[in-house]
């Protein structure tokens, strides 16, 4: 079969998948989640044999040490996906919720009931328990899932396939609710973003390229973040032991991550008791500092940053820094500069807190506490599909309501329109 | 200033108004849109002769008369757009909800706050009273806007923009935040529906290749319908007079709509009996019947359907007939042929009932109703900018709410990330 029949054949069945799981229970829903767990500690030995290729073939085409690190997959690995699906299971599930209702004046009763989606495409890069993470999610919310992981990671995503497929059909679901592309073949993604008789949403998860190429290339809807570029500010008000913490916590805690602080504003008026004391703490924790000519002037041993470095999502150990002389003038750099992801401002005065969170226009905003908070999990959603730095549909972490769309039902007894 | 250059300036005042009309107050936006109003009744005559210049450019090239008259302003015609704006002063303003809140464990306390999605582009074909209805919607959610009407229009919706634009000055609103593109050089558009950085939402409305092309070119979030084929599905249970009257009243009532009945399917044990009753009914009012094989044994006069027929939005007196054997065999027909706007089963079966509201996937599902209620106003919103068939965001009717987003506010005490 050739790469466009084998999609068209994928996303139709999908659909037809699709129109069943919508009206699947939550139980039947979680013994299939509950037998996909079993299944892959069931098969520990499969799973890492059929990953060793894909690790063989990673260090045969010299992938750093850091992409072979996320594309194994190791005995506590699977027992983590397996925890992770045991999690979705015990989560609610949102789908039937009764959203709103109301009787009209002539009498027709409205419903806004929430459903499933439909079919979903994730599109993902190497790390091969993707495949698990997210096909749960979608499962949870009656979804018919697609997914299509990198190249690095066919071998494993294939073998975790086929204890998903073998897992739905036990407990008597369609296998087709959940379908991994089985070619690396590139044109097998062209094919799936054209398919929007058939798909309802695309996801990608991954570096901007990726993500930058499925906006272009998609006709189906995206939901998606580009990059996170978050700022904290630290204002002539701030409580300067707290904006040390939370900025060495939004840094450093985990700095490959999109929550992660990549600039810091700080008020001329607190600079010059501030910047040696962060500049401090944060060298001693291997973190490079890139300044604006003015707090240059006060650590004068940091490097300048340019004008690319205020929109550079780091993702490692690099702090650009600029000084500001007014809370206007941080909020005007946020917009310039920022990704609309996640950014806080520390300060003990509300009238400036209210300023912050009223004018920056980001998914998350925060007033002292570190942006590293806005994740599924912390944010008391019990999981986790993405972060959306899209304002249509989702914005911010993504859980399984996320997941969901709606649609009115209309009880009526023959009322007609005049 | 070249078309570029043009739509480029036009995108970066929008997001800068945008960041401005965020945080106006509901009262602020009142006056804007009572002085909106005030200024189309106060210059009805030079809004009618710009209108002339289309009018007659419309005639030249030969347009319908029905175009034409789409394209017209009258005295009541701009009457009624102001009385439309003075009906949006009175919704209440759905930004700065509260709409969750929790506190986590660590003290954080997470609030999702409704803003508004931020700029907006609306594309849509002739009709220029468009131009003020969309324009106060957007207005009305602290959306800034900006809009393309049809190029036959393009004298009128000038003329309308001129007055938006002096109101929003006089109330001392930046007005850029409603802007018309004044060139009807299509690059125009091509440009627009690229401006992803700094554009939030397409909204295009008009015919299926206007939105086609939108959703092939777009890489900014659409929210779209491209065709309302609906059905009402006569169950075996169903009142064959509540069936009479409602099938009447949602292919004739006005056929040029979207939420008109295209495809009426009846249970092959009733089909005896209501068919000829309502063939008489429907020719008595000039709808033309096109049937299955089946249907033509009861009706042998009426025209054979095509299988292109079961698929056509025909916007006019015509109506798809198909006789089926049971529940399923509707369910499957509309998941087939369906546009996944509007369908309506008649019965007064219960579990049938049920059924069908599970099973059919589209926006508005009917039990003993007209199909024809789809709409903002009868569903009790307000407004309409539209209907989605889409599943993404809004799905059916978008009143103001659906003009609107969220946003994360999250306040702490120095809360870290461990």
């Amino acid at each position: 079969m050739n790469v466009k029949d084998y999609i068209d054949t994928i996303v139709k069945d999908a659909k037809n998948a699709s129109r069943v799981m919508a009206t699947v229970s939550s139980s039947a829903k979680n013994a299939a989640l509950e037998q996909i767990a079993h299944n892959l500690l069931n098969c520990k030995t499969t799973l890492m044999s059929e990953n060793e290729k894909d690790i063989k073939a990673a260090e045969k085409e010299g992938l750093s040490s850091a992409m072979i690190d996320r594309l194994r997959l190791t005995d506590s690995r699977i027992e983590d996906m397996a925890k992770g699906i045991r999690e979705v299971i015990n989560l609610a599930d949102p789908v039937g919720e009764l959203m709103e209702e109301r009787i009209r004046p002539n009498g027709l009763q409205i419903q806004k009931v929430r459903v499933p989606i439909g079919v979903i495409i994730i599109i993902y890069e190497s790390r091969p328990n993707v495949t698990a993470d997210a096909a749960s999610l979608c499962l949870k919310t009656g979804n018919a899932t697609i997914l299509r992981g990198g190249k690095e990671s066919i071998h494993s995503n294939i073998a975790i396939y086929r204890q998903i497929s073998s897992a739905l059909e036990k407990v008597g679901l369609d296998k087709k609710a959940i379908q991994v592309i089985e070619t690396i073949d590139r044109k097998a993604v062209d094919y799936l973003l054209k398919a929007d008789e058939y798909v309802d949403l695309v996801i990608p998860r991954g570096g901007e390229g990726l993500i930058r190429n499925v906006v272009e290339n998609s006709t189906i809807p995206v939901i998606k973040h580009y990059k996170g570029v978050c700022h904290i500010y630290v204002d002539e008000f701030a409580n300067l032991n707290m904006a040390k913490d939370v900025c060495l916590n939004a840094k450093i805690q985990r700095p490959g991550t999109c929550n992660a602080m990549e600039t810091m504003l700080v008020h001329e008026k607190i600079a010059k008791t501030f910047l040696p004391d962060i500049s401090r703490s944060m060298s001693d924790a291997g973190v490079e500092l890139r300044g604006c000519e003015k707090s240059r002037k006060i650590l004068p041993d940091i490097k300048a940053a340019t004008e690319e470095d205020w929109s550079t999502e780091y993702l490692e150990k690099i702090l650009s820094v600029k000084i500001v002389s007014s809370i206007e003038e941080a909020l005007n750099h946020i917009s310039v500069y920022g990704s609309s992801h996640s950014d806080a401002i520390i300060t003990e005065d509300k009238p400036n807190a209210k300023k912050f969170t009223d004018e920056v226009d980001s998914a998350a905003v925060y007033v002292n506490a570190s942006t590293r908070f806005t994740d599924g999990y912390e944010f008391g959603m019990g999981a986790e599909i993405g972060i959306s730095t899209d304002k249509l549909h989702a914005r911010g972490p993504m859980g399984l309501k996320e997941l969901t769309s709606y649609k009115y039902i209309v009880h009526g007894n023959g009322q007609i329109r005049s």
